[in-house]
């Protein structure tokens, strides 16, 4: 069975995005290209941040075999899972750093999600509760 | 900690992006809305498709709570992992489907990844060895 091992966005002002998963998200840093990439360690799996004027134009390899070119300008989805006790943490910390609450929501199954955007307008959830039954 | 349970791609075309991940790539197909969306089970995370076209401009809500627009035309990547046993059996199945292999790394920590693309362009990635040091 595969799992997803590495989700990416991208930010073009990876400056930007440093403070913001490094410092509010406090994630772990664990490689970085200045005009290139942030490589984040999230508990079981990555998150990749890319400049896509870099990504999706210039050709990297690795012993001459090609990274293939990729990137996007937009705003990506992703969701992050939170144990219900640090749910409300989250939220009053993001709202201390002056990051806007777009919306809340309470699905059918009782868990409960909110939304706020990353400094290139990715769009980021923090679900607590087993939304999609998962292990 | 935050972890990763929703991993987002894009694809205009869900029909072809249906045959793609529920037949070749043999993930578990959760929830469908014809024009919007694919929700696929990933081991221990989500998979989610949507088109484009309508999250990025469809309103829609829960209880009527908003959930913000998002949605990328152009190409995201992600990585799946595998158990090394599986990693050419992967490879060859993709093969057999006319799947082109775009690329294959061998990573300075020996893991070995092989590249390739969705119907939409996404770029996919299979690695087999713990690139990433992740538990």
């Amino acid at each position: 069975m595969l799992n997803i091992t590495e989700t990416c966005l991208y930010a073009k002002n990876l400056e930007e995005a440093e403070y913001f998963y490094s410092q509010l998200m406090d994630f772990e840093l664990v490689a970085k290209e200045e005009t290139r990439h942030l490589f984040y360690k999230c508990e079981n799996s990555m998150l990749l941040i890319f400049n896509p004027d870099h990504t999706s134009r210039h050709q990297t390899d690795v012993d001459g075999n090609p990274i293939p070119l990729h990137g996007d300008s937009g705003s990506v989805h992703i969701a992050f899972s939170v144990d219900q006790n640090r749910y409300r943490e989250w939220k009053s910390r993001l709202i201390e750093h002056d990051i806007d609450i777009e919306s809340e929501v309470i699905w059918s199954t009782k868990a409960r999600s909110f939304y706020f955007r990353d400094p290139a307008g990715n769009s980021l959830e923090i679900i607590t509760g087993n939304i999609w039954n998962l292990p």
